[in-house]
């Protein structure tokens, strides 16, 4: 590890494709040296103050491959905490390509998926909940996601988990301490207060790993299944929905075409809807075949979306609304009733749960974006400055299990050794949560998450 | 157009996507005051010195958007030649969406595209050949395509258009002169001296335009027409000849699998090839439409492949390759004989022009591939230090025109001032090149080829 740590390793940090600009980010001991072979400048790079910028051109074996500026960090002061150097060209595949492979030429090796945020956490520039912040920052599918991981990024969590942690260190400290005089039957710690503390750390824990779930639709957006009889109008449904917002995000954000397909945009969330195709047959014989078909994207879903036909009935889809409400569960079931301009009275479609529309005259439309919003921002409440995952949920219910044991322990008059061992295991999994303590399966775990460059 | 420039542009200048850095680019009057309302940071980005890189966090009403690095170019050194603040932030959608929409709040507006490097032009920065270098190194197909544009942006071209420029400027000078003193009979210009600079200045221009076929291979790539009878082994051998390449090109240079389905990169070039599925069918009767429909694909490919089945005979493709030579012309026809592991003397099948290959075993795939190479090298010879465009090459046939047509002259003893006439417009046209005369049309025409942020 330690020999891998003195690699100096180069990728391409910013996203692949063309643009005007790309950057390649080189680090470790040899950052500097490596670059100023291929940087013909006025200015070397071994020499240049920290955080200033030089401008030359990139030249490998004679060849002039781009003019480029190149950002001077000095350990300890870059992202990775190593010697960096932040190479900006232009962003072509054919200049990009020949950058990194220079470098590699040079002694440099390609950096693996998330190596510099790796190195990051390995030199305390981030802890883990920060690494992950990156990783969320990054991949975020929701503007309050991408906000919440910003604030994780910020230490806000990492401070709130580390006074946690402290508070139970103290307790402990002072538990250890009694038990080493427990001959004396001496009380340094005040069981009132260490109740409170346990019951402290419960309650957070269980309320951060409660929040997982909305964490989770910041990070990969609100999913909606799209259900419905075939003809009650679901594609122009979805083609009504897209339409506008498409092409702002598209701009902006440049996010994928294929992703698009499938998602609206509503102030900062992502709403990811999934057509059932299992429905979309028009044998009636397999519809309900379909709707076994859909129970799996149902259950996977936010919410779910039943598209009626209202020239058809007020009623025509309840068959289906009510054998969806089985694999639904307590989440929301929205009914979309479309076709309402053939309704002479739309008015009387309008109820709690349900929204008339028309796609061919685009009436109604505001009304369903507006109702998504709201169910996917009451979905996402109680989620404040960090998005819960996984990792950390399971880590948490451990924290909790432990504050509840101990607490139990000392309610039963149990002693005060078992308690001990106890508020030491919820001291260590706190721990686990901000990486103070880690393991390399840990740490391939969340690295896996990433990209090269990153 | 004034208060155009005038206005605090901004855009995203990396690729769109997701990656471990963005970059977003804010250019103008106001650059550093709007950024510095959102910048949290102990340094102000209007106090900075030039080219320093300054950390903190973007924050716009209240909310925490990302840490943050700002670049700070002062005017007039940087790209555009404005003010210009590059703010470096984590790759992820959400992220650069929010910071330009503050940017926007805050009073730019998003960049048109190319407009970054169309003030890099009006501020005298960058000339047209120079700008259009910018595009070809995005843009180039080839590393050979991105070497030459990256010397046609060190300027080596412009010298050498201006040098000639220059030449016929000195000799139009004295031709001028000499009119002036028409009635005293003096010769200030020698002619023998006039027709080589007139030579010269043919011969360059002719020779220039003539390489324009040549850098259209280095910017787009070498187009390869593949052709066969039905069941010859076409999709065999574009996947044999795709494997490995593919991967690794996508890797590092992280282009899109759209355009890598049907391209193979050998030692820099992009070989591009066209499936003619126009010939898939099994209908033999249709195969001389299918010819028909290739024809169009054929005229506007470097090279044609045709497959030939080899275990139905060396000669089986021979009717369909003459019927190929009438349209192919000067454009070399190379057969690959497949299935040749089906043969019982595969070196006969060898010979020039020709290669035996086996998709199944992969045998003879290295040959095909060198002979590709070796065709796609030798089309794009002649290309040194500028991949001449359209615009460019028809304004060089005009330069040679203007040369020829006063070189005529002198020869047959017209009056000078016909000739000073020619000799001018030879001048204008080398300043078209270079931009050092342009109108907004040639520019609007240029910068369409630019996308926003660039």
């Amino acid at each position: 590890m330690s020999q891998h740590l003195n690699d100096t390793i180069c990728a391409l940090a910013t996203p692949p494709g063309v643009g005007g600009l790309a950057v390649i980010r080189c680090a470790g001991r040899l950052a500097f040296e490596l670059c100023d072979r291929d940087f013909n400048s006025r200015v070397r790079l071994a020499d240049a103050a920290d955080h200033t910028i030089h401008y030359g051109w990139w030249e490998h074996d004679g060849v002039r491959v781009d003019s480029v500026t190149c950002s001077v960090f000095r350990a300890p002061h870059s992202y990775t905490g190593d010697d960096v150097i932040e190479i900006g060209c232009h962003g072509g595949p054919h200049v990009t390509a020949q950058i990194i492979r220079s470098l590699l030429d040079n002694g440099a090796r390609l950096a693996e998926p998330g190596e510099f945020t790796k190195r990051a956490f390995l030199n305390r520039k981030l802890d883990l909940t920060q690494v992950e912040a990156v990783a969320d920052l990054i991949h975020a599918q929701s503007r309050m996601g991408a906000q919440t991981a910003a604030r994780q990024l910020a230490g806000g969590f990492t401070r709130r988990l580390a006074a946690l942690r402290q508070h139970l260190l103290d307790v402990c400290g002072l538990l250890e301490l009694e038990l080493d005089f427990s001959e004396e039957d001496v009380e340094f710690v005040d069981r009132t207060a260490l109740l409170a503390a346990l019951t402290d750390g419960n309650a957070i824990a269980d309320q951060l790993a409660a929040s997982a779930a909305s964490a989770e639709i910041l990070r990969s957006g609100f999913y909606v299944a799209v259900v419905g009889y075939p003809n009650a109008g679901k594609s122009s449904l979805f083609n009504a929905l897209l339409d506008r917002e498409r092409a702002i995000v598209s701009d902006i954000a440049g996010t994928t075409r294929d992703y698009l397909e499938e998602s609206i945009f509503l102030e900062g969330y992502t709403v990811r809807l999934y057509d059932t195709a299992g429905l979309r047959s028009s044998d009636d014989t397999i519809e309900m075949q379909g709707v076994r078909l859909t129970t799996s994207l149902v259950e996977q879903s936010n919410l779910i979306l039943v598209v009626n036909d209202a020239s058809l009935g007020k009623h025509h889809s309840d068959a289906l609304v009510s054998s969806l409400q089985d694999i639904a569960g307590t989440r929301p079931i929205v009914i979309v009733h479309n076709k309402s301009d053939l309704l002479e009275d739309p008015a009387a479609f309008s109820e709690k749960g349900s929204v008339a529309v028309s796609t061919i005259r685009g009436t109604g439309l505001e009304s369903l974006r507006q109702a998504l919003l709201e169910y996917a921002r009451s979905s996402s409440e109680g989620v404040s400055d960090v998005l819960i995952n996984g990792r950390q949920a399971s880590i948490l219910r451990d924290v909790s299990a432990s504050c509840s044991s101990a607490r139990a322990g000392i309610l039963e008059g149990r002693s005060m050794d078992y308690v001990a061992v106890d508020v030491r295991a919820a001291i260590r999994y706190l721990g686990d949560i901000s990486g103070e303590t880690w393991s390399p399966d840990v740490l391939d775990t969340i690295f896996s998450r990433f990209c090269i460059g990153k």
